[in-house]
């Protein structure tokens, strides 16, 4: 299953945080397909911050989209303006989301969020011995609450619907085997 | 945590799956967010499909906008056409797609592929005792590839992120339980 090639593409709608394009795309095998949707992101970053007591750091927040309040991890968009890599973002959307910091954070692999539509890529990090040593810096629309979880709890409520942001429950996934809460035996 | 208040809301795109709209909101604190974009899509689903011998039923297929073949299990988007609920789109998208057909299938649970940018959801199906019944009828640019799969492998493949789409990661973290795989003790 080789790469589409593009013949063409055109923009439709350019916001300040994603654009939207239509390719005409040759398959493979000669056909064409007129018309593809792509929406283009920055790279997205999720972290799961543990503390030192081997709890998870969770926030709520309101999410006009689904017009719910959603129980999550940190996370957020690449911003070009401070964010050299996805490990910056990840760290920098931790301090600000939480007043949480952390200096072992790991990374625990990559994913794209919708590859049928999205060219972008999710990466999640994990961050180990998480203190409270700040205060919260928030964008001026955001409006969020940090709980504290044992992974149990947080696994629970991922099978119970609480936590129900499907980019989230990918990015816990990943970090499952780091709890020694791996399905499959840890080597 | 209220809801947003929508004060105005304006459609900037509309194309034959989804659409793109900017609302102006009243936050529960009073203030006026301005601009707050918001993609209107039909809700998804993905189903989790187990043969007699307990393997899972997965599907090979390129996708454009990561430019990828990826792995991933079935799925798509509710066909308001001839779809009265997300299980029987769950079941289409499963025979078509694979060929494979199931009388017993249940629902995992429901998400928000991406509440903050969506406002539509994830259903989640697990669908036993597959068998091979028909032939894959695939839609005129789909070219779709079928691998059984034990269990254990497929959550190898989640580790080692060969299984990179993040809302099929999330469905089959759902699905972990049922197959007594589940990192919490089984009720």
């Amino acid at each position: 299953m080789s790469k589409w090639k593009v013949l063409d593409t055109k923009e439709v709608l350019n916001t300040p945080f994603c654009r939207f394009r239509i390719d005409r795309c040759e398959l493979p095998d000669g056909r064409i397909m007129p018309k593809y949707y792509v929406l283009d992101f920055t790279d997205w970053v999720n972290i799961v911050p543990v503390t030192e007591n081997g709890e998870i750091v969770l926030i709520r927040q309101y999410r006009h989209g689904s017009g719910k309040s959603t129980l999550e991890i940190p996370g957020g968009a690449l911003d070009a303006r401070c964010d050299s890599s996805p490990q910056i973002a990840a760290v920098r959307e931790l301090e600000e989301e939480t007043g949480y910091t952390s200096d072992q954070v790991e990374s625990l692999g990559v994913h794209y969020p919708n590859p049928a539509l999205q060219s972008n890529q999710l990466h999640t990090f994990i961050a180990y011995q998480c203190k409270e040593t700040m205060k919260q810096n928030l964008d001026p629309f955001e409006d969020i609450s940090v709980e504290l979880m044992s992974v149990e709890d947080v696994i629970q409520k991922v099978y119970s619907g609480e936590i129900n942001h499907s980019l989230i429950v990918a990015s816990l996934f990943l970090a499952l085997r780091k709890f020694n809460l791996s399905p499959l035996p840890t080597k």
